[in-house]
């Protein structure tokens, strides 16, 4: 079943090491049909070289394997808690990439200082709050989910506006409209990451973009208005959507 | 029209990949036929391993598309701009490679440390003015190339000896007398930026070079008595003017 | 003799540069075989793109050479006294991995902030302590040795729990069930001591994991209670046992 | 002439770009035949990837061109006036490896922290002192030279034990028994640097080796008491020797 999605779930995952985004197995993508309210994942720990898109592994929307002879990701439940709190997410990428990690590590959101982060990102990356100890011992994987969504509705975050979020302590989550996209913002969240990194080096000012300059990359890119790429060219030939 | 023109952007553009200087597809280079009046640019989001050159779109100098069923870099208007002040250059690079936005978001110089430097900037590459917000708001991409030559006017700057810019919390525009030679500065701008960050943390005394280092670093590849390189060689053979 | 063991050394050896883990030589894994009391190890300053099976050399839990035409690695009294004082270890990394090292020569421990820490060290990696003049001009190597065990029982870190070790001023070793498993943990450790040195840099907070934190990592992936990766799956098939 | 010198001294230039060791052409190797009194270098300004090893120029210890129709490196009289006084090198190479610049831009010495600098340099590997505005305009590249030798003698280092030098604000000089031996030095050199830089980030303390391990690492590695290696093995199969 669900052999299209199980190809591109597939093709997503092996993105992650072409794009340098993991080190070993620590990483994993998975990509849902709303429809059927199923989505479909990364087995747990096995290695990028030996996968195949026949090992990816069907779940469903209460987090239950409905195919697959092997263990989906050990962070499926992180994965379910994501589809079934924001609505209009088609795809979530998990990874340890360093740079993100590095923020993770020391709680501090990945701050909008330029227009690469504005391009994908309308506002810091927030880091999640920790989960406290009862959170960690009972339901962990569920419990990151909870913490992810609780963060966005406490600051006031629009998922479809800032898809990624760093775990505190762990790691970065992205996503995105389907999986290959949530791989794409996993990408640039770990590209702005070492930029601001040096950037707070550099500096002790505050190198925030002003709302407008944010506004405008934002808007090039996304929504009615955007001019970026080729979607209303003559042409689109082999051309991307932004 | 302009086939040989089309291939050698093309080349250029792809060398951006070649020399880690994009990730995705931020980045553009354009060249110019100053008889013609026209230049050719990168059609706006297009991968580069699908790109071809007939994709290449042909420009005037007052920023419309003369030929070409894509659309042209959304960074068009600045090329455009650069292209219309700039009487001597040939080619412009934009990229957002990660040393030289780390600069640009903290709207700082990178400063001329060393003969690395000194070889192919003459003097500190200027951090632009902040666009303001109605610059950005009305024609933020021409604005962009305005803010350009307006810096290197109010600093007198010549951009013939200083190819190179750093839009602040953006990234950063290079130029040459092609488009492969606007690339080459573009990697030259990122080298020099990563070294110069790590100077800066090594030391807080102030490492500029001398004026008569930068002079005869500058003049050794530059100029009447430049003697790097082939060109008064006995045989010039495969070699490359300096 | 101990031809397959041979095998399995040169194979992880030759894992090294492809987790670029050394420049040159610099770096040596071994594996013991318990039930002999003997251990297969690398030649010394052998090119990796030279070095076959063959080469390997066979050394007994003395540090005598029992087979083999060259030199052991010269670092072989550590590997020997390591076998000798953890009884449960059954292969030895060491390497001069650019990250790990940083840490070394500042003679500081790699701090578990992270679960990409946790998932394989339960703890901080220690710095040995500094050997003294008497310990270095005397049984150099065997004294590396002696210097990790003793700081480990010092502080009381269970080796088998936190396998590596960084040696002041020189470099880390780390060990495994295997020769493989412990290069895995060298590459684990460059990757955390790069994330950690980063986040160190970002804040002066203390970034430690939360006790409770750490377990929950470090148990998800070992001991009895595991549920990372295909070791309980329905199929194990091509999996890897986390 | 001197056809296997030739050989010799390209393929320890083509080393540069494979051990990342150079961008563009910035980069040159030379070897001498100290019977003879030449030496074989690098022409000025060619791409690797067409330098073939004809294109190898022979020089005289005056700094003339006897044999070649290209123009040699433009630091060529920085060569000639190394081998010139530092009567036992064979080899010198020059790079712009960036972690080395960083340290000749704020010259300052890459201490010797730690085994990896110990097994190759024998202390602290010096910035010279900056050239006078004199000695820029007239005769620069000779007076470089003539600034590292001073400074050694100044300082009393011996080039044998330390073969290396950071010329201030522009980059490392490096030599050795012959062209790949100086290569190799500028390997460990930019590795050092690496290390060296965050190491001083990570501690305020002074991280340099005490003499003894200074001592051990080096005398590992060189003398007539050298122990690394397979120099006295019962095979020296297709061992290096260290």
């Amino acid at each position: 079943m669900l052999e299209e999605l199980k190809q591109k779930v597939y093709e997503a995952n092996m993105m992650l090491p072409k794009l340098d985004l993991v080190t070993f197995t620590w990483g994993n993508v998975s990509q849902i049909d709303r429809e059927k309210g199923l989505f479909v994942i990364k087995p747990s720990g096995v290695d990028y070289d030996k996968m195949k898109p026949e090992d990816m592994v069907v779940v469903n929307l209460k987090g239950e394997v409905v195919e697959g002879d092997m263990n989906p990701s050990s962070d499926t439940p992180t994965h379910t808690y994501l589809y079934n709190h924001f609505p209009n997410i088609g795809g979530v990428t998990h990874t340890h990439s360093p740079w993100a990690v590095s923020f993770a590590q020391a709680k501090m959101d990945i701050p909008a200082f330029g227009t690469t982060h504005a391009d994908t990102f309308y506002g810091d990356v927030p880091a999640a709050d920790a989960l406290s100890k009862e959170e960690i011992e009972d339901a962990y994987e569920a419990n990151t989910g909870k913490v992810i969504v609780d963060t966005f509705e406490k600051r006031g975050i629009d998922p479809d506006a800032v898809p990624a979020v760093l775990v505190s302590q762990h790691g970065p989550f992205t996503w995105g409209k389907d999986a290959a996209d949530s791989v794409h913002n996993a990408k640039v969240l770990e590209v702005v990451a070492e930029m601001d990194y040096h950037t707070l080096q550099l500096t002790h000012d505050d190198s925030h973009v002003p709302q407008y300059l944010l506004d405008k990359h934002y808007y090039r890119k996304h929504g009615a208005n955007a001019y970026y790429g080729q979607t209303n060219a003559k042409s689109q030939g082999h051309a991307k959507k932004a």
